[in-house]
């Protein structure tokens, strides 16, 4: 199994996040995006998407999407579960992981992507070209200001995201929390004091490193 | 159990056709989206992000988001799998359920929200207005028209999105073309032969009607 992946790409973290906390030893496989080797012939036969990460099982079956690769990992191997146990512990985490990404992580790259100079013409990735929309770097730091407020307010009556243990949810909000601080310039604002409090706890686990 | 939802919301469609492929008694009550009902302190007491679908939980538990309920149901009912078997094949299945969403589920809703003139200022669903982009619009209609020719190809090699089977990876993208072709005026193009036998095939299944 091999994981294709790049250091610079938040998408890729939160799979190696989950695979430190798993414990798991995974061949990584770099892909320089800085040179464009995620449009090259050879990357698109592995991930027609050119994106990273994907995922290749030893029988070369190429799984893209964090969340394919992370349920994945989760099922072949089940210690340390990090996307519940129970049925209901389940719909929980992929409810919170969600949230995590549409109104945390997703909104940070979107205003990223739209705004700087190298991604003009590339402001979604995959294989088509669109153009940057000024409108949505504005509208990207106004939906990460909410994601603080409304998360904030979840961790005042959670201590993880998803309720009482770490889980893949939080893997997202702290991707996306840090993505947002380092290439928005966006940290968490003082009176997040609950969302403050999370972040060093869940910062400060070895995983973050990843 | 109960689901709130709306006959007119392609969200909640997603999870009317799961539950009627699995052949599931499940209370539906609707909320009126016209009255904005899901602004309701009661609604959103059930859920605080105000949108459909939710499920409630006989011990009183709501889940949100839409592959969170449909992985609860799945988890909870598990004959007639639709989201896979084996370790391979659920993460397969997740991969291309997301891609459906996330290529042209999502870009058509984007495309109505941000052009109909009675969801101005709510161009993003959920408790924080956002206004609509105009661009948006027309980079909607693109996204969706490379939907149908990336899923086009796709099916030439797979009768079904996610392989040899019927998924939750169809539902979301049955789901994505029908409201594309209703709400955008963007039906399958003639040229699309292998996306419009699929669909022939999925819309002719009596889930297509929930």
């Amino acid at each position: 199994m091999k994981l294709y992946h790049s250091n610079g790409s938040p998408h890729a973290r939160r799979v190696r996040i989950l695979i430190a906390e798993k414990g798991l030893d995974i061949e990584l496989i770099p892909v320089d995006l800085g040179a464009k080797e995620q449009f090259s012939p050879a990357y698109r036969a592995i991930n027609p998407r050119a994106v990273v990460p994907t995922l290749v099982l030893d029988d070369g079956t190429a799984i893209g999407e964090v969340p394919a690769i992370q349920r994945y990992l989760e099922e072949a191997f089940p210690e340390r579960p990090l996307l519940g146990t129970t049925t209901k512990e389940k719909a929980v985490i992929t409810m919170w992981d969600r949230r995590a990404e549409q109104e945390g992580f997703l909104p940070a790259i979107e205003a990223v992507r739209n705004a700087v100079a190298g991604l003009k013409g590339r402001a979604l990735s995959g294989p088509h070209a669109y153009d940057q929309i000024p409108e949505l770097v504005e509208r990207g730091r106004l939906r990460v200001a909410n994601f603080y407020r409304d998360f904030d307010a979840r961790l005042r009556e959670a201590p993880f995201v998803a309720g009482d243990r770490y889980s893949v949810a939080d893997i997202t909000a702290l991707a996306a929390v840090d993505f947002a601080a380092k290439a928005l310039d966006l940290p968490i604002p003082p009176e997040a004091i609950a969302l403050k409090r999370w972040h060093d706890a869940v910062a400060a686990r070895p995983s973050a490193q990843a």
